[in-house]
């Protein structure tokens, strides 16, 4: 059976993880943005890994050795930050061809531990290979108190649905890339999540977490699946950056569909009760109102022109 | 310039990670089987990373989708046996091209859960994604008292060197499969690393340690460096099993060759003062004395009909 049949990617680790665990250490296994691990008394463990690979995760058509780097880097230490997590130790996995050279090699690392840097975490292990295809994974661990840590799951009916800075920018990059078109790519070829600083503040006064890596589509469905709730996201309440919309413009598409079904923005999608926006606002205001958590019944959808529609789902490997 | 040309993986390795570290948690980064971090007052995490890729690492020519899973989680778990520390939980990324079915999936999550029961960890997280060749990558975390970790660098003049089981099977069973031949190869296809009540009775008495996964000439060459010392290995001494020399047999090859330079074997590999040994053979006895620790001036030599000669290298992915 292939598994675009039972439904791609999210139905097949479904099917095959186990996710009962007699580990008592074991908070949160398999279903977040990162594993949480309570192996020392309140302060937690946050793990999370990515892998990249070349020609479907990066190209370097269009992206230097050191801006994939980078973006392995930053990808990983998001899972992280959208959980309140602090970033602290990086293993990195390389599979390369026999034909990258070491100048290539070095300017991809300057990237990684440029990335790094910015987040104060540190590269300490990793595993080097050769492959047909160069392949690339990492995997970072953080640290957090364990009850300042938000789930996927903490959203209930009311609260407000809010994201930081800008959506769309990724895939306005990669479509301008694509059609070969000038303008700002950056958001694709070099984006920067948020600090651990700025998670940690949002952490405090949200209730349900996670990053924009497939779309806001698609991680707003995450949220209302684990929590248990519907959301009506309104339309044009979706913050786009002037680049993202002249983009969009340049290659006749809707930069609100960048928002909702690209990918790595790496920003923060989160949910807040009412009061407590006032104040985390007084912490941390790099963010918008986009919508609201509704009851589970009334599904996930999108508000435009005074109609709703029910909102899709952002990428998916296997669909 | 190419990566042969700097001398290969290793030199590579040497050449662009930073090995600095202000991290006062980190008590060892790269260049151990595992990075060390004490995080938790004494007990410490052992982390190790490992990729495998298509037709570079495995192949399903000859291995099933079962096997590949077992082999990557027992590839892992062997580091941090290596070290004296227990496995506890895995974190996998796996790159599927698109004509990969739900059942070779499920087959391989079963391998790699059989291997994971027979440690007694568990898988909590993970990234699927897509790829036209498929990648796997695991990182395990384990746990160690800080003073029971063992490291490449604790080896002295006048240790013994002892390797746990027979080693070669990995590379006899391969060395079969690729002439066609019959015979015993799940050394190859199915290797089984040490248990981590193992690796805790050897920690407990050797000064130094590290797995067998490039060939004993690769590994003590390891410990030597690490430690400052030299070594000469007793070519007559190495264990090897029936099934091993009745494959070097089969394909006319020396089987001393599968076990210093072939890979995958999984056996620990440590050195240990000549007082101590008794007392660990009343805990722990599979293993064999296959040479002594000597001053660094003396080299990495093994010994053969009464005359000493370089010991070489392993398998290095980019010579």
């Amino acid at each position: 059976m292939k598994i675009s049949e039972i439904g791609g990617e999210f139905a097949l680790i479904n099917r095959v993880v186990r996710r009962e665990c007699l580990d008592p250490a074991v908070v949160k296994g398999v279903g977040d943005d990162c594993a949480v691990i309570d192996a020392r008394g309140g302060e937690c463990l946050l793990v999370t890994t990515d892998m990249m690979c070349e020609e479907v995760h990066f190209s370097f058509r269009w992206q230097s050795f050191y801006q994939v780097g980078w973006k392995l880097m930053e990808a990983n230490v998001s899972d992280i930050v959208a959980m309140g997590g602090t970033p602290r130790w990086a293993f990195l996995s390389l599979a390369l061809t026999i034909d990258t050279s070491v100048e290539q090699v070095e300017d991809f690392y300057r990237g990684l531990y440029d990335s790094a840097a910015r987040h104060g975490l540190t590269l300490i292990g990793g595993d080097t290979t050769h492959a047909d295809r160069r392949a690339l994974n990492l995997a970072v661990i953080g640290t957090a108190p364990r009850d300042l840590i938000r789930y996927r799951s903490g959203a209930l009916p009311g609260d407000l649905v809010c994201v930081t800075g800008t959506l769309g920018k990724s895939e306005a990059g990669l479509r301008l890339l694509l059609a070969g078109k000038e303008g700002w790519s950056a958001g694709y070829t070099q984006p920067k999540c948020r600090l651990a600083a700025e998670g940690r503040a949002i952490a405090r006064y949200a209730r349900a977490m996670i990053d924009v890596s497939d779309g806001l589509a698609s991680e707003i469905a995450h949220i209302c699946e684990e929590s248990g709730t519907g959301a009506v996201i309104k339309h044009d309440a979706i913050p786009l950056s002037p680049e993202t919309t002249a983009a969009a413009s340049a290659v006749g598409l809707d930069p609100h569909d960048f928002a909702l079904y690209g990918g790595e923005d790496f920003e923060l999608l989160f949910t807040i009760s009412a009061e407590a926006i006032e104040d985390l606002r007084k912490e941390f205001s790099d963010f918008t109102v986009v919508g609201e958590i509704a009851n589970e019944d009334q599904g996930v959808s999108i508000m435009k022109d005074g109609a709703r529609r029910p909102i899709g789902r952002g990428y998916d490997h296997f669909k």
